[in-house]
C-alpha cells in the first residue's frame, strides 16, 4: 500500500536523491567532496584534480590526472561557428542570458550530443567543462571590442581562461587564486541549480540540456548571484570611514548584509577560511588591499554585532574581493560560479543516470472543479 | 520542532508545490484546466482563450480575448538578429537542441528580460508564447533550403504557425486540427518540464531561462519524446497486414507499445477522445486515412489484449497521426508539444512567483567521510 502524499512546498524537508559527489554538515560548518574536507582540498588540490574526484569518487594517480588534463585542454577550442556567434551576440547581452544560450548552442554542434551511455556522458562532460571559460572569456572581449582570444592548450583551466580574459598570461599566484575559488565552488549538495539539472536529466535528456537548466537556475538572485551583491554593497560602501555606518544602519532597519549568512550554513563557511588569507594575499599583490581591509572591517562589526546568531561570512564574501582584485568584472562573477560548478553539475547527472528515476512531484490543485464552458458571446 | 526529513527518490509521492492550473484524477480518466475539462475545452474554445484560461484562472470575456490575441499577434516577429541567428543555425541541428538555443536567445534580446513583477512577466510570458512557433516554423524551413516566412498578425497562432511552415495559408479544417493540439497539450498538472521550471524561476531567476529549462527537459525520451515514438513505430509497421503481428508480437516480447499507457492515467486518457474522432477528419481530408485505419486497428488489438490491465491510448497516439496529417515532420512534434506547452510553463512560472519559495530539496550522502588528502606524487 502507498502512503500518503507529503506535502513539502520549496521540499526543504525532503530527500530527493542519493549522492556520493558531496557532504554538508550546515551546524558543524563541515563540507566534503567525496570524503575530503574542502579546506583541505583548496590548500592541496588543483581545479581539474577536484573534477577527477567529483566524477570518479577518488582522487587519481598521477596518469589519470594527467589524460584528464590532456582531454580537457584538448576540448578547450570551440567550432567556428561558436566563435562566430560569439561575435554576434549583443554587446549589452547579460552575461548569465548570453551563458545560457551559448552553452545551449553546444548542443547543436556535438554530433554526440543525443549519445547514450556513461563514455559518450563523460564526453561530453568534458567538452562542457572545457568550453565554457572560452566562451565566458570571449564574450567578455566581444562586448569590450577587444579581438578574441584562443585557448592556450599549454596552460591549466584557471591559467588559460586569465590568459584569454586578459590577453596575457597572469602570474602564477593570480592563477592560483582563481584555481582556489574554482575548487570551492564545484559542488555543494543539492541545491537548485543542481537539483534543476537533475530533474532535467532524469526525462533522459541530455548533459547540454541539463547544464543549460542549471545555468539559467544558478542564474536566480536567491542562488548564484550572491558574491555580485557583495561586491555592489562594497563599491556602495565606497570607504573606510563608512564601513561602520553603512553596517550598523542596515542592521538596525533589519536589511540583508550580503555575504553573510547562508540557508544551510549556522558556523563558519568551510569555504571562507582559506579563501579569507589567500584574498589578503592576491589583494595586496594586485593593489587591491583596501578592498580586502574594507571587508575584514565588516566581519569584525558582524561578529560583534551577530556571530551569536549563527550569521558569519559565507563563501561569496570573499570570492568577491578575490575576483574583483583579480580584474574579474563584476556582472561576470555568476559566470565564474557557473565555470566551476559545472563540474558539480556534471557528476550529478552521470550520478542520477547511473540509477535513474524520472524527477516528477504531485502538485495540490487547489482551483474550482466542474465548471461548465460557457459560449463566448454569453460571457 | 522540525519533523524528520522524508526520503523519495523520484518525488513520486511528494507534493511539491500547489497549483489552480490544472487537476488530474488519472483513475477516473479526468483532466481539467481551472475547472474546465479538458474534453469540452477541446471542442469549444481555442488555444488563445485556454491561454487566457491558464493565465488569469478564469474564461475571458469578449473584449479581453480580444485583447489578449492582439498582443499575441503584436509579438509574433523576431528581432532581426534573431533572424540571422535561424539562418546560421546548422541545418543538422536536432530541432530541440535548436529550440533550447533560440529561445534562450530571446532573453538577450528583451531589454526586460530581468524586470520584476506581474506586468513585466506577463509580457516575457506573451513573447514567448508569440516568437516560439516563428522559430520553430522557420527553422524547419531554414532547414530545407526554403526562404524564411515572416509571420501574418491577421492571422490566429495556429493559422499563422502553418502558413509560416507550409508558406501557404492552412485550411480552416488544417488549422483548427493544430488548434485542437495545441489546447490538449497545454498543461498537465506538475510534470517533469513544469517542475524543472518551477524549480529554475524559484530562485527568482527569469521566464526566459525557465522555459529554456522547461524546453530541455520535456526534450527527454520520457517525457515529451512520445508522439515521435509512435510515429516511429507507425512507420515501422507499415502497412495494415502488418498491425496485428508487430503488436502481438511485441505484447509477447512484453515490449512496450508506443502511445499506451500513461504514468497517471489509469483509465482512458481524457485528451484522447475528441482527438481521436478528430484525427479521422483531418486524415482523410489529407489523404492519410489508411495511417489512421492502422491507427485503430492498433487500439483494437491492444483493447482485446491489455485494456484489463488499464493500458490506454494516450494523447500521443492519436496526436501523432494528426501532426503527420497536417504535414509536420516527425522530428519537431516535441517542438510542437513546447508550443502548447509553453502556456502551462508560463502561467505555473507566475503561480509560483506569486507565492514563492526556493525549492531546494536534501541529498542524502552515500558516500566516505574524513578522508586524508595524500599528495599526488605519494598515490
Amino acid at each position: 500500500m502507498t502512503a500518503a502524499p507529503v506535502f513539502d512546498k520549496g521540499l526543504a524537508n525532503t530527500i530527493a536523491a542519493e549522492t556520493k559527489c558531496s557532504f554538508i554538515d550546515g551546524g558543524k560548518g563541515v563540507l566534503e567532496y567525496v570524503g575530503y574536507d574542502i579546506d583541505s582540498l583548496a590548500r592541496n588540490s588543483t581545479f581539474e584534480e577536484t573534477v577527477f574526484l567529483l566524477w570518479n569518487q577518488r582522487l587519481p594517480n598521477k596518469a589519470e590526472l594527467a589524460a584528464l588534463e590532456a582531454e580537457i585542454r584538448a576540448e578547450y577550442d570551440l567550432p567556428e561557428a561558436m566563435w562566430q556567434m560569439i561575435r554576434e551576440t549583443p554587446r549589452n547581452a547579460h552575461p548569465m542570458h548570453m551563458l545560457r544560450t551559448l552553452v545551449s548552442a553546444l548542443g547543436m554542434f556535438d554530433r554526440e550530443a543525443d549519445a547514450d551511455g556513461a563514455d559518450a556522458n563523460r564526453r561530453k562532460s568534458i567538452k562542457l567543462l572545457a568550453k565554457t571559460p572560452t566562451i565566458v572569456a570571449n564574450f567578455d572581449r566581444h562586448r569590450k571590442g577587444k579581438p578574441l582570444v584562443r585557448p592556450d592548450a599549454s596552460m591549466n583551466m584557471s591559467t588559460n581562461f586569465l590568459n584569454m580574459l586578459n590577453g596575457a598570461r597572469p602570474t602564477d599566484a593570480v592563477a592560483k587564486a582563481l584555481d582556489v575559488c574554482l575548487v570551492l565552488h564545484a559542488d555543494h549538495g543539492l541545491n537548485a541549480s543542481t537539483f534543476a539539472a537533475r530533474v532535467t536529466i532524469s526525462t533522459l535528456s541530455d548533459m547540454y540540456s541539463a547544464i543549460t537548466t542549471a545555468i539559467g537556475t544558478l542564474k536566480g538572485p536567491l542562488h548564484g548571484g550572491a558574491n555580485e551583491e557583495v561586491m555592489h554593497m562594497l563599491n556602495e560602501i565606497g570607504t573606510m570611514e563608512n564601513v561602520e555606518p553603512y553596517i550598523k544602519g542596515r542592521l538596525a532597519r533589519k536589511d540583508r548584509i550580503m555575504g553573510f549568512g547562508h540557508r544551510v550554513y549556522k558556523a563558519y563557511d568551510p569555504r571562507a577560511g582559506y579563501l579569507k588569507t589567500f584574498a589578503k594575499q592576491i589583494a595586496t599583490d594586485t593593489g587591491n588591499l583596501g578592498l580586502y581591509e574594507m571587508s575584514t572591517k565588516i566581519e569584525e562589526i558582524m561578529k560583534a554585532e551577530v556571530a551569536a546568531k549563527g550569521i558569519y561570512p559565507n563563501v561569496d564574501f570573499y570570492s568577491a574581493t578575490t575576483y574583483h582584485s583579480i580584474g574579474i568584472d563584476l556582472d561576470i562573477f555568476t559566470c565564474m560560479f557557473a565555470i566551476s560548478r559545472i563540474s558539480g553539475w556534471t557528476a550529478h547527472c552521470m550520478e542520477q543516470l547511473a540509477a535513474n528515476r524520472l524527477i516528477r512531484p504531485m502538485a495540490e490543485y487547489t482551483g474550482p472543479h466542474g465548471l461548465q464552458y460557457v459560449a463566448l458571446a454569453s460571457r
